[in-house]
């Protein structure tokens, strides 16, 4: 039987919820959840014996907070990968199959590292799962069981099975407008494409070797080339460069035959919004208006809302599905119903030079 | 002709613009609508020769703030009389009474020093067509004409006509139920009363002996027995305690056969809730979206907003009719449609301990 390396993917530094994410500070090192941060969460969920110690794909920033998250929670860490750049998640996708390959009879399972799982008991039984088709060459991604007609996330449509709960892949969906979800929870055998994927490395390399050959060949020239000092491999800045900027799912998954598919039901929450994080927290933390807050709050008439105050005192009035942040200087008022939008504001701030605020 | 002497109410410290207002810096002192804090706006309205220097009447909190005000802008002050302890309009007016009764010949203007009047020029006017009326010994009252059924204000119905455009006032009504309120709108005839008064002091003293002899006594006896040094008339105390808190209406106007009326359109607001102080800045200070903004502020899809910040920026997206407002240390964020709830949370303040932050 293969044992499993997890690979979380940490180099993100989205603007969905700024200003409590920040780029020195991005969502995946903060506790939005629980007391534990998000990358705290997301190793904690692959303990046991069926899997190595996790690898970090990561930006030079990082590695430090990394380290000490990890220290922290006691977890012993295999290896930090440095990203010179942004690249898109093809790239890290191969340099996790290079570092992979170097341990015998290893699988990759690539994971984002700032999702929410509510059920990680579900969520390694999908896992166990998956393995063994993995183990055959099968590239297999996790769906999630759609609970609702989300505009915001891509499908995928399973085909025909491989096993119990196991399925090809028909066909990757883009991010559907809101009839054609309809249509795809009214018909069944859709689940969203939550960005998670277990594979071999042979199998990968191979099939992006048919499919991306210029990610393969730079990635692994990446790789290869790295400055390695203790844990922290640092990928060579211009072989990466030359990767194309690609995701795993167009540059591989929407192209090979071996991709598979275990929809599970997990409790899944990609935290994408200030809406997902409320949805996240209500359960454990809510009053009995549905608010959820944070830090010194005063909440008078108000329903649905989400405070979380770092410093400075917040008093909430007659209000409805907001969410008020106030984090590192920065105070954020958004309606939850458009919390897509605050990347607007982050837009405004990169155009104003303002970079210090982001 | 007789000369019109200004007494600024000072003495208020209301709930409903906290934090914007605090006790030890209330509504009065603070530049609310325009550049100029309310109670230099306040005195600006009566320059010209038919009046006198101000008098302030005001806690002793607030005496260095009013003269540093003052300075700023040039005006002379008459006198700072100092209320022990706030006793309502009632036994104010009375010392007013008696300071003005000093000055042969004088009307004492009452008003309070914290409302917005957006046409001053009409409230010389009809200053001007009350003055020969209180000469005659009417309690002259200044009502604004209602341009919506607020319930919010008391209301003035006019009486006969003693002049063009003066009216005895024929009854004081509550704040009445919405109802209500439209009646009086439909019928024509009724006011909202401003608490503005015009009256000689002989007059005005001798109707409070009539209708409120306690009032008169000890009120006059907490003026005569006051602590005078420089412009500052401390009133006494004890007697000032023994004086029943009562408004000017109560206590006399409504009882009064001497009650006229003069209805104009000065364009009032009594700043009473951040929905008035919205409406008073919206014409000078709104976007194309009717939200008015100060300080560091960040707009993105929102209507009908007010964000007042001293400090930490402020970034605003998606959200209606929502005031937010920033302040030593607070941060309050309250429903336009709500505004009076604000003292909810004064309140709660309060039974927490937490009077610094009042």
């Amino acid at each position: 039987m293969s044992k499993i390396i997890p690979v979380i993917m940490s180099g993100g530094a989205g603007s969905r919820l700024w200003p409590l994410s920040r780029q020195a500070e991005p969502k995946q090192l903060l506790p939005l959840v629980t007391e534990k941060t998000m990358v705290q969460e997301t190793v904690a969920r692959f303990s046991g014996d069926i899997f190595f110690d996790p690898v970090f794909i990561c930006n030079r920033l990082h590695t430090d907070s990394i380290e000490a998250q990890m220290a922290e929670i006691g977890c012993d860490v295999d290896a930090l990968i440095v990203e010179p750049i942004g690249r898109n998640t093809a790239p890290c996708a191969v340099v996790a199959a290079c570092h992979a390959a170097q341990k015998e009879n290893s699988l990759v399972l690539l994971v984002p590292a700032d999702h929410h799982v509510k059920n990680p008991e579900a969520f390694q039984s999908a896992i166990k799962k998956a393995a063994s088709f993995a183990q055959d060459g099968y590239l297999v991604t996790f769906g999630i069981e759609p609970d609702a007609p989300e505009t915001g996330y891509g499908y995928i449509a399973q085909g025909e099975p491989l096993g119990e709960g196991v399925y090809k892949v028909a066909s990757f969906k883009e991010k559907p407008d809101v009839n054609t979800a309809h249509n795809y929870l009214d018909a069944g055998g859709y689940s969203w494409n939550a960005g998670i994927f277990l594979f071999s490395p042979d199998s990968f390399l191979s099939e992006v070797g048919s499919y991306a050959p210029e990610i393969l060949t730079n990635a692994q020239l990446a790789f290869h080339n790295a400055l390695r000092k203790d844990r922290i491999i640092e990928l060579d800045k211009v072989a990466f460069k030359n990767c194309p900027s690609e995701s795993i799912d167009y540059a591989v998954m929407e192209h090979t035959k071996k991709a598979a598919i275990v929809p599970c039901d997990i409790g899944w929450n990609d935290i994408g919004s200030y809406t997902s994080l409320l949805a996240a927290r209500v359960e454990n933390e809510s009053d009995s208006a549905g608010n959820c807050t944070r830090g010194s709050v005063i909440v008078e008439g108000s329903q649905g809302c989400f405070v979380d105050t770092d410093g400075l005192p917040v008093s909430l009035v007659g209000v409805s599905d907001v969410a008020v942040i106030v984090k590192g200087g920065e105070i954020l008022i958004v309606n939850l119903n458009e919390s897509q939008s605050v990347k607007k504001v982050v837009k405004t701030l990169k155009e104003l030079g303002a970079n210090e605020r982001l």
